[in-house]
């Protein structure tokens, strides 16, 4: 039976540009521990891509990494972060940020759309005694972009809600595991969606684009760099031939590489989401990029995994479809026969 | 000018079959974190090459990464590990084991040629009031299997001294961030070296011997193993595409290719050792395997620089030199002849 | 002007009987650490006054050090601690629980009347994927009883949410700052309220109801009393005298002195309580025993501050009232002859 | 049987000043968590007793509290704290520091006398690469003044051995667990044995000389401060009714009792240690303040034990012999009736 792939994006494979880079740095020998040129090189792409000159760029091989260094180097041990109650960071990384921070906690703030809301965040600003340490200080705001829900904020929501953040002192990160996902959905510059937005560092994920390991934390903030420096090393996230992460993510920059693959999500998703509207399904929720939330009776769910549509199952009658940049239009056509025939 | 590299194994390239394993893997889609094929197939393939029947694998991508999340796995938070005073654990990873493993300590216990001796040990046992919570609980003897001097541990060693520690209710560690040099150095098999010498768990390096971002946990602890589930995840090691690691892994124990990139370094070694003690050079360890600490005056060793050989300066009169599965034996040639004028 | 406190039952100062146990230990020498006389009495007490032949005692100096330190030792780094979403342990404790139990993390379940509702409880325990690393693991139930919003669980509440929490793994903690307020209330023994009812350990207040500087952790499970050996030491909660700590909770116990103690702080309330339902004062809480917040106009407040009430605002109309072992039937009168003229 | 306790100055009761001061705080209700008067007037007269003017200061109940926070405040996680090889804080807090500094490491410096030497602390500083984050940076030097040996720095080795640390970029931290009687020994003042000698925090002990549960972090440095409202709080070690704490400390430093109590114990151990010496008796220390650790025959220290003198027992032939606030001329007199006794 042919399988068509909408479980996860991290389950579709390597692009061959990026995997085409291993093997072009795979010369000569290299000085370990990342103080070699191709890291090197990086580090000034980031910069470019980024437009910032000061930019510190820190590779790592898993987005949970990305994440909790990041924040732990942004949060003190005895502050917050604040996140959507959906955030991957809050849900789905067995407490990494607590134990990596030092006991900094997390705190769920409510909105709409799956969302952070601005009276929201100023209420969970507000409901704190700062100063006061029976109450762990809120020290760090931390967009999910896209959402885990597959939404996503225009650049004008990341620049409200930071300020607000900023105004009582906060540093402001964003997970960007699907960064290009939202760049290429809001048709906006990197520049634009964090450090001009307020954001002082990104996880800026490649591995569910088309890298084979390849995160990036990319900072803006040079005290939390110079954390960053040791709190990588202990964790055990600096790889010995760091080059061979590094190139991973120069091929995945270079040519808007990292655009296109993510454009090809996007757009299947689209088609995919089309599709279904036509066969009236009900959407969880709206999908801005490439991740698609629908309801439909258990036994249609059951007919599309007999069919061979592989997709994860949230509840008894809600399903998780994720296209990727391995998805194509005639997969999409292929499942969207099968939607017709379990829906019928 | 022509360099040639000694500064570290870890400074050399990836193994073509390894890389090839990689673009081998790169097939369709799988499922992500481990669950794969590719990653079950290799914990049966540790299995049989350990021949051992439960043995579980948690493949990482740096060898701190390794021993630190072993160590934790086998330590509790108030206990401490003992190791060399020179051990890699104590002195070179940024303290990663007291971090993740919630304050648990180190402590050097000495020994002649850079290996714990059997004595050392019963003192270090016998010195500590066990049961008494202002003192550290001695929990986890760890070797650096070949130390980090480049001596080894004959297997009737890691025996005595597993069994000493065994005796006070210790669990024990082998960091193996070089572990087939070892194996090849000694001609024992790998179950020999571990469990059946007392290890619980070791940290199988692959990195250093042609690996790309390879190391594994391998554990023949069940208890430890059921730790490592949350506590590689929850310390951002879990990759998502874990079929990229896994098959690093796979490719390095097929054929025998450990072994043989290992013997390579090995048997380099002994040429550049031979040649250098004709020149009648100082040595500060017995190059048992594929590193050599030497002494020579100062402008011997400018002289080496100048001419294209990279290595690390340990003192002002003090020099590493490591060979990798790349260096050849026109390398050591070439790099005799060098020695010979600088020492002339 | 005089003033009446209403602020804490932890503005109150000590009781005699308290305080003079601590001059009647102050003769002789006695060895420190907890190895004294004293200290094995008082845990040999402890198993009569809780019915159980082999529950252990570990005095602490800190409502924030017994709930952290009897959590760590009930859930693993990798676990979630349930707990009310108004819980003092996930709100006023700065993160301790997280800090000092390596990245636990605490969730926060809904329930009426401020306390954890079983169908929530449910809800929480099915929401996760158990065995998946991505999820902090379930692993303590923690009630708040009395709650930090002064109502209380009837023993059968408690017997229910435990016996839910063990069907899934969960051990099962009681913060029991208040713990003699609740036993006064509910008329029922202490084991009646904890291990009868599923509870494996105890946070055993007596500061707030007159002890100097005196909490317990009473503990019926075992394992998690050998951890709290290790885990009260290198967290700095052993006192060296420590017999003068265990002398508080001795004369604490001694005569029924908690319960007179608990009641005259109860019985306050009721009349306080009463006074205030004849002016028609809007409660927020059900006061169960001797905490009530109650809303009214803000100039109200302000006469009452002007009279010498000490409380605490929690909103611009809400005030904070607690009644403690040193409130007087005099006290009341008074009080309410300013809640009177306030509310005019 | 008569014993007299020679075990150890935490054996000894309360002082009458101090146990007298606790009954006087205990007049109406006072604020919590320390913003009571008592704790503020503290930190007015600990500013004058050290004659810095923005001196802060943290009670709390042990001296592992008190030594960890203050390290963990001035001491980054990736970082080291340089102590001598015989330190409390290394070998005998249980990883107390590593705990809860989030994996900050001690590190051993030798030293004749129990004291740390300047080359030898020189030698530490050279074998770090500085800015590699292998190497945990040293970033505390921390004195136990007295030592745990019961010798003691003057004030121009304190003075020295801060100088190189500075030079280097660390903070300096003293563990005075037994303050005043270093303090009373060298004739010095409060300030010239801590600040003006370099000194950033204090751990300023009082149990052991005739404190209930009374220590004090005493901070000169702000940025440590501020961290230690957090810490403080967060470990369980802001005492709910701190003005119990705060008023143990008023009248310990009032009318120099501190002092008075201290030289009583140093003054018997002069006449004990001089007794010794007329019988011969090896000493393993150098008596400075109120600890002698003595090598005698095993039966002359069975006998002196059946005698009825308590004290520990270090190895088969070596004994520790503590004298407190309450050792009297006559406990001397006696005492050492027993030696000649024993020694016959």
């Amino acid at each position: 039976m042919n399988t068509i792939e909408f479980r996860s994006d991290n389950a579709a494979g390597v692009a061959p540009q990026i995997l085409a880079s291993i093997a072009d740095a795979n010369v000569g020998s290299a000085i370990a521990y990342g103080h070699d040129d191709v890291t090197a090189q990086l580090e000034q792409r980031i910069r470019e891509v980024f437009e910032h000159d000061t930019a510190r760029v820190f590779p790592v091989t898993s987005g949970t990494a990305a994440n909790a260094l990041a924040l732990t180097a942004l949060c003190p041990p005895w502050g917050s972060v604040l996140c959507h109650t959906t955030a991957h960071i809050l849900n789905s990384e067995g407490g990494a940020t607590s134990m990596l921070g030092g006991g900094a906690v997390m705190k769920g703030v409510p909105g709409d759309d799956f969302r952070m809301g601005a009276d929201a965040l100023r209420t969970a600003l507000a409901s704190i005694t700062w100063g006061d340490p029976h109450h762990s200080q809120p020290s760090v705001l931390s967009f999910t972009q896209p959402t885990d829900m597959g939404t996503i904020y225009p650049v004008e929501a990341v620049t409200e809600l930071s300020a607000i953040a900023k105004a009582s002192g906060l540093k402001v990160h964003l997970d960007g595991a699907r960064f290009a996902n939202a760049l290429v959905a809001l048709g906006c510059s990197p520049a634009q969606l964090t450090w001009k937005a307020g954001v002082d560092a990104v996880s800026l994920g490649a591995t569910k684009n088309g890298g084979l390991s390849a995160e990036a934390i990319v900072v803006f903030d040079d005290a939390a760099a110079d954390e960053l420096v040791y709190r990588t090393k202990r964790s055990g996230h600096v790889t010995s031939k760091m080059r061979f992460q590094s190139t991973q993510i120069q091929a995945y920059l270079a040519d808007d590489l990292w655009l296109r693959l993510a454009r090809n999500s996007n757009d299947r998703m689209v088609e995919l989401a089309a599709g279904l509207q036509e066969l009236s399904v009900e959407f969880v929720n709206r999908p801005d990029v490439n991740m698609l939330f629908a309801r439909m009776p258990a036994d249609a769910i059951d007919h599309l995994e007999h069919a061979g549509l592989l997709f994860y199952r949230m509840g008894p009658e809600t399903i998780r479809l994720v296209t990727s940049w391995q998805t194509t239009p005639a997969d999409i056509e292929t499942a969207l026969s099968h939607f017709h025939a379990a829906l019928a």
